[in-house]
């Protein structure tokens, strides 16, 4: 396939910015962004390559919508609502006209359900392999928006959904380590590889209640130290209140994986956040009204205390930063 | 050199943001863009790949300012005033250290140049080639952007600068076609090439008195054929009117080049624009007063006249819409 970027952009990306005025049907070079009243425009870049986000043989679908929801986990953990997104694709001369067509039927489901459209962008040829860069734009009432590095001490550590399903759902495809686990459970955990599942409804919450919030996108262990070292401030986690799945507690039990897989493999894309303990419970109660699970795992503390990890007993268990590290 | 993505946002990348209060040193995913009162935001993405965009011996500072300069063209041409960017670069990993360094310092100086702040982005690792993907930001007062597609029957067409010379400036390094050329002019196209100009000041010319208009990016023939398409519309060009340079006439003299070379060629990055007759004189003496040098080389008609250019004799000149044909 020889791609013809005008084509491109006519019968697959613009119907994507139908819904946009401001993209006005991408037929000019640059976009007219919506600006609202009193609110703030959050934004958020996150690129994706074939071989280290993703793998060549990951269906198009579901890498368009990784790409949509990766951004998507970003902007949630910010405290914003993501309404506009911007496309760079850098794609083989050789990709098939299949491929694009199953990526943008994919990119064309997650916008219908994260209320996005396309903006704009810009296709290129690429020498090598499929480089996917999304930059998004979400929004909230202005000032409300949470950083990563405003943790205090004494806050507590809440993190929504489960720990390392993302992460074992990439082990099961790749070895035969996890041979026990049972069909459903594989593809279970395969789909939130492939499909995260970034809590968008929790972002209200976290623009009322929490002190500082970023997305679990290189596992909990590298996150939580990356918002202890830029706040300042350390941690104390209770291993047994991490949130686990039922597959992944199974193979845990089996010993098909272990604690690191599981908090320090990556692909999570659930929220991290600090909430002050006097707002705690209107947290909790926020959260469960809009039905996203959230799980209070531990404690901030002060930075000479540093970032650890506690068992039942008490001890504390040594766990790697990442497991896998891709770079960037 | 293995590249530290972190090390590399605190070293090299932190810097560019300390203007931009929204961009948190880079300490977060995210960044609050700053929304003005009564104003739009207007918004483009540009992706530069090794290899088809610029060269793998271009120096690398010029990478980088060409990176950002390509962007502030198609701003400029909308009447907007660039003052954000985001940054999406794939380095293979094999990267050396240096080139990163001068690839910044570019990016410093041509942040000083057009008054912009970066305000995040994302760095990964490139199995291939350097891919630079730049989203970047404009204002302007509310209403006042000018597109490509509004182009009407009767309008001038105007363009900035002179045309051809980027062209020109990859010619003379790749073929010994253009050998009589001086050695200075040799160097003033080159240096034209890796750097393009874009005439920012004529921004808000543009809002006021502007059209439609749109940036010169793949050859003059080729983008007056998409604005006449996009608005409906034919063009009627007077070549001679057409704006060369010294250099750009001397090799057209000498039979070195051809006016394909010059008008097909690509890499203006000047501004074309479509001006009511009523509002041209208008025009004309707010780009002088910027300081901008435009040229009328003929007039939109009605669209059954066809995209034509003619010679002094009145006769149609066949052109190719590109010499090169690079993929985006």
């Amino acid at each position: 396939m020889v791609i013809d970027e005008r084509k491109l952009i006519e019968t697959v990306f613009a119907p994507l910015a139908a819904g946009a005025p401001g993209a006005f049907g991408l037929r000019d070079d640059a976009a007219l962004l919506p600006v609202f009243d009193n609110e703030d425009h959050v934004v958020t870049v996150d690129t994706l390559v074939e071989g280290v986000h993703f793998r060549s043989h990951d269906p198009a679908d579901t890498i368009g919508r990784k790409a949509l929801r990766v951004n998507v986990s970003d902007l949630t953990a910010k405290g914003a609502d993501p309404f506009a997104w911007f496309l760079s694709l850098a794609l083989p001369a050789t990709t098939p006209k299949g491929w694009v067509e199953d990526f943008a039927a994919g990119l064309a489901e997650d916008q219908a359900r994260y209320g996005l459209d396309l903006y704009g962008g810009d296709t290129v040829v690429s020498p090598g392999v499929v480089i996917i860069s999304v930059t998004m734009v979400g929004r909230c009432p202005a000032g409300t928006s949470v950083r990563r590095f405003d943790g205090q001490s004494g806050d507590l550590i809440y993190v929504s959904g489960t720990i390392g399903d993302g992460a074992l759902g990439l082990l099961v495809d790749d070895t035969a380590r996890m041979a026990g686990l049972k069909a459903a459970d594989r593809r279970m955990l395969n789909r939130k590889y492939l499909l995260p599942d970034p809590p968008v409804k929790l972002a209200m919450v976290l623009r009322s209640y929490g002190r500082a919030a970023m997305d679990i996108s290189d596992g909990l262990v590298n996150d939580l130290g990356l918002m202890c070292a830029t706040s300042g401030i350390g941690a104390r986690v209770e291993i047994d209140a991490i949130p686990l799945s039922g597959p992944a507690r199974a193979a845990l039990a089996a010993q098909d994986c272990g604690l690191p897989d599981l908090l320090a493999g990556g692909d999570d894309y659930q929220v991290l956040a600090a909430v002050p303990r006097d707002r705690a419970s209107a947290f909790e109660e926020a959260a469960r009204r809009v039905g996203v699970a959230v799980s209070r795992i531990g404690r901030f503390t002060a930075k000479s205390a540093g970032v650890g990890f506690f068992d039942g007993e008490g001890e504390a268990i040594d766990l790697p930063k990442s497991t896998f590290r891709h770079f960037g």
